[in-house]
């Protein structure tokens, strides 16, 4: 059977420029959905999804949401029925002066490292989800159709807290539920190691406002007697935080489990080197709990950080200000059982509890989401194990992220449907921050590694 | 001797509309001195001032420094020389969408309270300037010439820390060195009783910068294990005082006096209205020192406050950002013998030892001036002081004032000239936030003031 694959694989290589050039163009487009300003630029870029499945042969339509549209498109194969999901939207740029290049104007770059390709998007999530496109097109090119039945899901909102999605699930179960969903939007272990994803920490997003008088009052004139609410905000964020690096907030630890002694011995086989991780961001110390491993750090405990923060007056030079609110974002990522709502109506509380007089507290809800955790026996699994492993220097790896991809709890919770995340992202691809990229590595060996799962996962089916 | 000042008054009473229609003109000049995108509207506010003053028969011009032009002009009378100092630049306008008209297209505008002058710059200090400038013009249209000596110095830099004032005071010494200094930046202890400010608060101005990773990161890749500044800086600011409200820098309260026992009774006499003043902004409690009052919190308490402070994503929406760096620029009021200079020092060894492993603090100076206590003694303040209780309901009093002048200082210091503060300004004039605006009343019992008190300190002299 393997002949069926081998032409494949070829036909990705000699495609690459052409697939280069198409997710160039899909780059270009500036679709950050969580600015209203750009609201034109995510329709966009999901008709250029929907034009480029179509290509393909894919029944590919856009649907509206509330919010940025869906694009969901159907193409029947043999086999299993997959649900592949993907995000088109993008992170906002700033600051925009850390950028080397117009974030929407991508290139090849070469580096010291290998050749790239640069902007906003390029792994988060327009690169990653090109892979799958491109794995299906070279299929459809080769065979005339596909060894499985694909559904596509592309979401315009993954950046900005998803709020359509559920409402699209519910309204759309019975088409978009599948024998098994994968999604796109994870990372390697390192760059020799292929990985898939099997859990993933929830995440709790809250902005808070504190205010005080009721105007921007001179600091000369009012400055001691009138209370600032930028102070009552920072003695507030400053409490979040223990001097064991712990999150004060009451009842933030229930439903966070210690890691098992098998994933432990797992996870310490990884030789994950720490002073990497951190030197190539310019630290040293991992700044958690104390106690912990970096890795334990980001995979498996629950944090709480100051996303942003904001007040009074912030441009060039001095301006004698006492501020009438001052205003914070903070999130919360959150492993096993942690439940997000009650984490909120506790972070309330705390701050309504340190409020002094005159001040009053506004909250403004930013995503909830609970952790993830795998259905690793699904044979899928060892299935693209196997296959990530034939592509890759060396065997695949069932890891932890960080980061919270709250699309596979709802797959689970509404549809009864298990994910797979499988992505070629690595640690230095800079995404959420300026200069934002995709190796060239990671597209190729991404488009490779589908193909190689499709073929699996088919044989499986 | 009364018959020559009352024509001057009969005077000012019927120029009124026409020293509005110049006050508008010069309101409409955006000459916001701390952005350096306003550079050539400041410069068309000196070009302002020339022309009007010229047009009177001073003797005035333009002179460069190394950022804003100062306006010096000289007008030979009879008797005392004078200097009067009055600066033309305003605050920065932000938030804008908190004015309810365009801040440089200044109006008279009907209020419950009576008629206001709204606009940016209309009480600090455009419209407070133009007080003496009326009064000048009066004295002149009626009687040919001033009764004292007067050199005028108008400044385009006192709302972004005065750098240029140094330099031009001590290169031109001997031409601005008078008998007395007038300074018209103050305000009216209330509507009813006009005040010469007698003490005013010194100011320390400090940027902090807490620098952690080399760049903005995912905060779920990295959130928890990676240092984030803004978490240090919130514990910073929030260490800045202790529960009782005192200044926790080591030496912070080196050379505060207590009040003297008169001064203290003095004021306690003044019935000042504690709850009319918080409740004017929306307060209930005075918020400074535990055991003080806001009389005392604001007049002769120093106070260190939070103006502004930003980190990471501010926008509309989330962004699961760890930010890079995390900024806050704190000003501290100085009172009796305080030292700017060793509390600049203390304030930022303070910030260096709460610094954690992989951080380091970036530090900008904005302006360091001791406390003034002005001479009360000399005949002028007596002179002064009847004039104005000829002119208002109540007596004029001597007054603290929680802002800072510091050209008093300077004065003081470099060129030996003690200076006398008078001014009409009101407490809800909403100077440096939106909507600032000074009443017809001030504007025109100002400029009636005036006249008054070159009447009376002529005679002294």
């Amino acid at each position: 059977m393997t002949d069926r694959l081998a032409p494949v694989l070829d036909r990705i290589d000699c495609d690459m420029d052409a697939a280069l050039d198409r997710l160039l163009a899909l780059l270009r487009i500036p679709s950050i959905s969580t600015d209203p300003a750009y609201k034109a630029e995510c329709d966009r870029a999901a008709d250029w999804l929907v034009a480029d499945l179509a290509a393909m042969g894919v029944n590919a339509e856009k649907r509206a949401t509330d919010g940025h549209p869906m694009v969901v498109g159907h193409l029947r194969g043999r086999g299993p029925h997959l649900l592949f999901y993907g995000h088109y939207d993008v992170q906002p740029v700033d600051p925009l002066n850390l950028w080397h290049r117009d974030p929407f104007d991508p290139a090849i770059e070469d580096t010291p490292a290998g050749r790239v390709i640069r902007g906003r998007g390029a792994a988060d999530d327009k690169g990653q989800l090109m892979t799958f496109v491109e794995a299906c097109r070279a299929w459809i090119a080769v065979h005339g159709s596909l060894p499985v039945n694909i559904t596509f899901l592309l979401e315009g909102e993954e950046e900005s807290g998803s709020p359509s999605l559920v409402p699209f699930l519910r309204d759309n179960a019975a088409e978009l539920t599948a024998d098994l969903a994968l999604i796109c939007d994870t990372g390697m272990f390192d760059p020799q190691t292929p990985a898939i994803t099997t859990m993933l920490r929830g995440l709790l997003g809250e902005e808070v406002t504190i205010h005080g008088p009721s105007k921007d009052l001179h600091s000369g004139m009012f400055g001691g007697a009138a209370m600032n609410p930028a102070r009552v905000l920072a003695r507030i964020l400053a409490d979040l935080h223990d001097d064991q690096g712990r999150v004060t907030v009451p009842g933030f630890y229930d439903g966070v489990p210690e890691l098992s002694p098998e994933l432990r011995a797992q996870w310490e086989g990884l030789d994950f080197d720490h002073a990497a991780f951190l030197g190539g961001v310019g630290l040293s110390e991992p700044a958690g709990e104390a106690g912990r491993s970096a890795l334990e750090m980001i995979w498996s405990r629950p944090t709480c950080e100051i996303n942003g923060m904001w007040s009074g007056y912030t441009g060039a030079g001095f301006k004698t200000v006492l501020p009438a609110q001052a205003s914070a974002k903070v999130s919360f990522r959150l492993v096993g059982d942690q439940d997000p709502l009650a984490i909120r109506e506790s972070f309330r509380a705390f701050v309504q509890e340190r409020l002094p007089a005159d001040c009053r507290a506004e909250f403004a809800p930013h995503g909830a989401s609970r952790a993830s955790v795998m259905a690793t026996d699904h044979p899928a699994f060892e299935a693209a194990r196997q296959a990530l492993s034939d592509e890759w220097p060396r065997a695949a790896a069932f890891i932890g992220s960080g980061g919270s991809i709250p699309i596979a709890g709802y797959f689970k919770g509404m549809l009864g449907m298990e994910s797979m995340l499988i992505g070629f992202g690595r640690d230095d691809d800079q995404i959420h921050s300026p200069n934002e990229k995709y190796d060239l590595e990671s597209f190729h060996g991404g488009i490779r590694s589908w193909a190689r799962i499709l073929d699996a996962v088919s044989k499986d089916g």
